[in-house]
């Protein structure tokens, strides 16, 4: 575990980033972060370890020739376009699940924006205590801990802007359009990518902490699913044949959800309700909806409302809210 | 720290409860619970290191003479009258803060009715992060983890319960009547004797957990109390000249709370409604409610509604909710 404060080897790999056309000396960046030289050649170590590849030349000094695909730290924190969300960065190579740690740190105080990563989890769970499966560093788990100064009801509304960001997220780094499912799966052609788990503290009438948990499928091979979800689960290299940054498409969601968060504390859920309704898949079709206590309402769904409940028409005309359900589009 | 079953030390204790007119022989014990004689011996110095006083007369056995004032793992459990609740018992000699554990508990799986206890709490916390400071050894401080099958806006409504089940535990108990003031406290000639923090974990729209922690100050004297609180802060003791059976507090509590939980979940909010505004010490007086906005609101308190928000009537005769606020009593 690593609590992370900007740091020198960040420092250094912001530099060669911002100079990936031309040799950076080393002494250059001891002069600029005020370093020794064998520190720089150390972190330099470091970041190849972690899987950039760095050309070392004799008097003309490090230039970045590559930023690996897996989930980095470094990668995540380095050039991250966010004023909190992430700041607060805390990775594990592997970890159990990232949505238990953020709920432990939440009550320990952990402040608004702290993010839980890890492309490794061992023991992640879903909707309804549902198991979780990812790949081993192959996707990305991640739980983000929020601290808004909202009223209980609308916590709700959080899972839809976190949809809607990352849809924004995956179609920016790959190209890739997804839809999304009510309330907290993004699918690409029917097949299910994301999964969004949204977990509240309160305390009395107060919301203390909003703990946005994601698992997301990204560079797994068709095989690397267990066999039984393979009809129903996909992930970006599945769909492109190719292996995708992780650590930019995490970089690209908190950018997103930051700017849309930001613009539902000041506007409202109003703006962000267009937005969910036109990446919606289920809505305009007939839907089956299975609630909690065994019964299924059938009929056309019609869109969400100001809270984030699904409005389901039924053939008499009636429309139902649905506040928790599993969908099946028919 | 201990989880607990029912333990032989504790059949035992059951027994000299069951027997305290008369001598209770090793040997009757030991057919009886079919363990040894030595075990036997062993269990009865351990319940007397926890503050038992127990007679042991040759030839005639044990008898119980009389049972701590103290907090005591055994005397919560023996003769504990709950379905549910404290049967999962989670004692701590001491411990930075019960309602944290609780916390980390409930986000664990612990079950329904699980109490976190000590008499020792280091780093205890009431409601809004404020500190809940405690006497060691003389008070309680306990941390309840429900799993309830309610809406999210009904969760309020467990703080009043708890409310009127320690009152009507500590007149049963001791004599003395309590008031409430709202939404948490237990007063006693206008001084605090019981703070009630209650909390929530949740999933999208559903209720996982709820934790209701209490912090009582039972058998503080008035200078156990920092300086700065003791003309706002009060304990039975301070009251009555003498120390209280603590872990009866404990099991009394539980029983009430136990059946008006199943009263509430049977019937709905308005049995525990009239019970909580008869025991309210500021319904029908004018207050000051200190929003968490800065903005003060006078007038009278006018009771409590179905969710279990405050009505205060202002001068002008319009009714404010108020969900969250500090209250004066005017």
């Amino acid at each position: 575990m690593a609590i992370t404060v900007k740091k020198t080897k960040h420092k250094i790999l912001d530099m060669l980033l911002n100079h990936s056309d031309t040799h950076l000396s080393g002494q250059k960046i001891c002069d600029v972060l005020g370093c020794s030289r064998t520190a720089v050649w150390k972190h330099i170590k470091e970041l190849e370890s972690e899987g950039f590849k760095i050309e070392a030349i004799q008097k003309r000094g490090y230039r970045l020739l590559s930023t690996p695909k897996e989930l980095s730290e470094a990668r995540i924190l380095v050039g991250l376009k966010t004023k909190e969300l992430g700041q607060h960065l805390i990775y594990f190579d592997s970890i159990g699940s990232t949505q238990k740690e953020a709920q432990h740190l939440a009550e320990d105080g952990a402040p608004h924006g702290t993010l839980v990563i890890t492309s490794h989890q061992t023991t992640g769970r879903g909707r309804l205590g549902r198991i979780w499966s990812m790949p081993k560093g192959k996707g990305i788990a991640m739980s983000l801990i929020l601290r808004p100064e909202l009223s209980i009801n609308r916590i709700p509304q959080l899972t839809l802007i976190a949809a809607v960001a990352v849809v924004k997220a995956i179609t920016d780094v790959t190209g890739i359009q997804t839809d999304i499912k009510w309330p907290n799966d993004i699918l690409v052609k029917g097949k299910k990518m994301v999964g969004i788990l949204t977990e509240m503290q309160t305390e009395g009438t107060n919301v203390k902490a909003v703990i946005i948990g994601m698992g997301m499928n990204i560079n797994a091979d068709k095989n690397d699913f267990p066999e039984e979800i393979r009809s129903i689960a996909t992930s970006l290299k599945t769909l492109t044949g190719k292996s995708h940054d992780m650590s930019l498409i995490v970089q690209t969601i908190l950018f997103y959800f930051e700017d849309l968060y930001m613009r539902y504390l000041d506007e409202g859920f109003s703006v962000i309700k267009w937005m969910w309704e036109s990446h919606a898949v289920s809505i305009g079709k007939r839907i089956n909806a299975r609630l909690f206590n065994g019964k299924v309402l059938t009929g056309l769904a019609k869109g969400i409302d100001e809270e984030g409940a699904l409005l389901l028409e039924d053939d008499q005309g009636s429309i139902h809210k649905i506040y928790s359900a599993d969908i099946e589009i028919k």
